[in-house]
């Protein structure tokens, strides 16, 4: 199923016409300058209409609506490449799809832009095709093998660490290693999920002995997620330079966590049941090329240790990180109530990430370890520079010491029983289409 | 596709006539007081005949032979829930029987063992879908989504800890929680695998700054593996008396490790690329049922702090440990090449675990993690109470610093090219079946 793609150097960033911005479709909810989904994003998604026993399958978004791709597939209008790849869409899951490499998804997101874009011949074969997602429900995008969780945010890292470890807040490898971790894959589910609160072992610095119960100190971590596409072999490293080609796309992550279980058990193999009881994501992918108007250039000061090799090389310098902006959102179960709006918690933004995608990829297989189509990694929590762009309640509370006050006159150090923790991604500036990731929500039920 | 089972008390320790020692086969070679698989074992594969394009189905092995489940399926010979479970295992992996319950593991178990047996009426019926083991190759028995290595050896934990920790060996969570991390499942294969020396980062302790290049301690790891059958649903803890339930069987693990990868890495979020080149497991699960007569007590210091009450169950006490002799033998070049026989590194006995089976499920769950047919536990390395029980050449060559001297002349402080490192287990005593679990093997190539 895997498709090893082998070019001197990947091409996920460079532009072309799909990322025109000043194409228009017919679908006119997708003009809006506000719409998360322009023509020019198009991300996936696994779908199907609420209540209906139709089988899950795969959709594009287009403003307001969602492309039924089994449809689309049904009705044979596409030929060669584009028709074998909405076959693949027509699944229950995108892997199939993502295994058939950047050429593929390439030539379906040009042939979806064609058809969208106002006074396309295929208006009427695609309109037939559309969903409202006003409709819809979603699954996860893909059956995700392996679960690795980064830490790339050195803002993060830092004031983390300075809470576990605070003679020694950032350790010594970490400006020389991405350093990542294998996480839980089956805990995994798609925006809307509710959980219980978590039970464990939990142990206060002043206690003789570990005490059992509810999670004290419940916590979100805004992330992305990212999908690899084509994978690799065992034992053949992925380059720096053709990094990207592996991977499918991006979507919005929070990966839950629960600070006072961690505290107790991540000694010496790292974290376990404090990370496995849930994590969410939002159901859109947006593909690594609709992303590409949004790469920045990746920088690393002077007086840092430069990259060893394998994690260098110029086009990740050039063109390396992603101007992604991303921001928390908190609902109460008394703002619920009340129907008062989720109040913003924080805001921050990928490019701040001290390694990139591509380094993520090239450091994973650098031991020959192989990653499969529909593998997923967390970026860990971004945080920016600034302590009011911290990306959990860990450093906005200050370790629980300094409660947030909410403008309905509550408080927070780390999460209660209703909340609903929501977040959000896009990309905007001159010159481009917004390209938006739509939000991941999920809220937190009492321990049984 | 899962089934959750609410039984009061696990009865996976529970003897009936399969157990039988008297018990003789048809199958002349299964009669043999040596044999890894006499007619009380019964463990399954996923295997296909060497050179043949057939499809990999599940498969029995019985003595010398293998039974073709999908053969047997085809022949429509049984009824019921036995012949439903045929067919599951006709499949090329054994998720679908896995998730069937043990409700249709012991059906089958039972239908096998009275087919299997001298003058059985289905001789002929069987006898038409044994395959030889010598002309088999074997594929991975499921599809592992989830893999966790636990650390329950406290002879191995001690000696490690000493070696990464001097001063601290033992951390003080490790007599209160069975201490796990989430693995890798993608580079996991089975026995047979040939995998090329891992590159990486590494850092001296007297060096400024990293380097990187092929691991220069590269080492075994003697475990076992742990495969679930039946899931959990998502915030439904296990109890741990009914625990066991939920397991399907073992096998034998060798859970590759880059010493030198692992120490520069492994701060603050656990082992990583130092596990994630390769992972070895012997092609046959030997069923939790089979291993009922091999059932001990399990104890615990009353110097030590006692199980918390979800890790506690007289069940437990009673019977939670397995009696399973593990042993560890390597191959180096230079024998092969003088067509010397493999030497004996090492013996230890998984009844020497800190923490059992049930322990583990219990421990997993207990935040709400799901659990799924195919997912895997290892069961960390195995070390004995006495030095040369160790299960690593970390600890038997002191770190490196006492090379191990074999018979040949050779020595080894951690593994070298072309090292096969073979493992073997077995259940033996008197008034029982043995129940051995055959071997897995690996060989290590050159860094390329």
């Amino acid at each position: 199923m895997t498709t090893i793609e082998k070019t001197a150097q990947s091409t996920m960033h460079v532009l072309n016409e799909t990322h025109n911005p000043s194409l228009k479709s017919w679908v006119i909810s997708a003009n809006n300058s506000s719409c998360d989904f322009p023509i020019q994003n198009l991300p996936f998604a696994i779908f199907k209409q609420k209540g209906s026993e139709e089988a899950f399958r795969g959709g594009v978004a287009i403003g307001d609506q969602i492309i039924d791709l089994a449809a689309l597939a049904n009705k044979k209008h596409f030929k060669g490449k584009v028709q074998e790849a909405l076959v693949a869409c027509a699944k229950d899951q995108l892997n199939d799809f993502m295994a058939m490499g950047k050429l593929a998804w390439s030539e379906l997101r040009s042939a979806l832009s064609k058809a969208l874009t106002e006074g396309a011949a295929e208006q009427a074969v695609i309109a037939d095709c559309l969903i409202s997602q006003n409709n819809a429900v979603y699954a996860l995008p893909c059956n995700i093998g392996d679960y690795t969780d980064f830490y790339t945010s050195i803002n993060h890292a830092t004031s983390v660490g300075k809470k576990f470890r605070p003679d020694n807040p950032l350790l010594p490898n970490y400006k020389w290693i991405p350093i990542g971790y294998h996480g839980r894959s089956s805990s995994i589910d798609v925006s809307g999920q509710t959980f219980k609160r978590p039970k464990g072992q939990t142990k206060a610095p002043t206690a003789e002995v570990p005490s059992f119960g509810p999670c004290k100190r419940l916590d979100y971590e805004l992330e992305i997620g990212i999908f690899i596409g084509s994978g690799n072999v065992l034992g053949e490293p992925v380059s720096i330079n053709n990094a990207e080609d592996h991977v499918f796309g991006i979507c919005l992550f929070n990966d839950w966590s629960a600070r006072d279980i961690q505290g107790w058990e991540y000694q010496p193999l790292g974290p376990f049941l404090s990370k496995s009881f849930a994590s969410t994501i939002s159901p859109w992918i947006v593909t690594t090329e609709a992303l590409a108007p949004y790469r920045k250039k990746w920088t690393r000061d002077q007086a840092d240790p430069q990259p060893m090799p394998y994690l260098e090389s110029e086009l990740n310098r050039d063109v390396g990180s992603f101007d992604i902006q991303l921001q928390v959102l908190l609902e109460t179960e008394k703002m619920r109530a009340q129907s008062q709006a989720a109040v913003q918690l924080s805001q921050s933004n990928f490019q701040d990430s001290y390694w990139t995608v591509a380094q993520m990829v090239a450091h994973h297989t650098v031991n020959g370890c192989n990653l499969k189509p529909g593998d997923m990694f967390g970026s860990g929590t971004q945080s920016g520079p600034n302590p009011e762009e911290a990306g959990s309640l860990l450093e906005l509370s200050n370790a629980g010491s300094e409660p947030i006050s909410l403008p309905n006159g509550e408080t927070r150090t780390f999460l209660e029983d209703g909340d609903n923790v929501i977040m959000k991604g896009w990309c905007q500036k001159e010159g481009a289409a917004r390209i938006g990731f739509g939000e991941v929500s999920a809220t937190i039920l009492p321990a049984e």
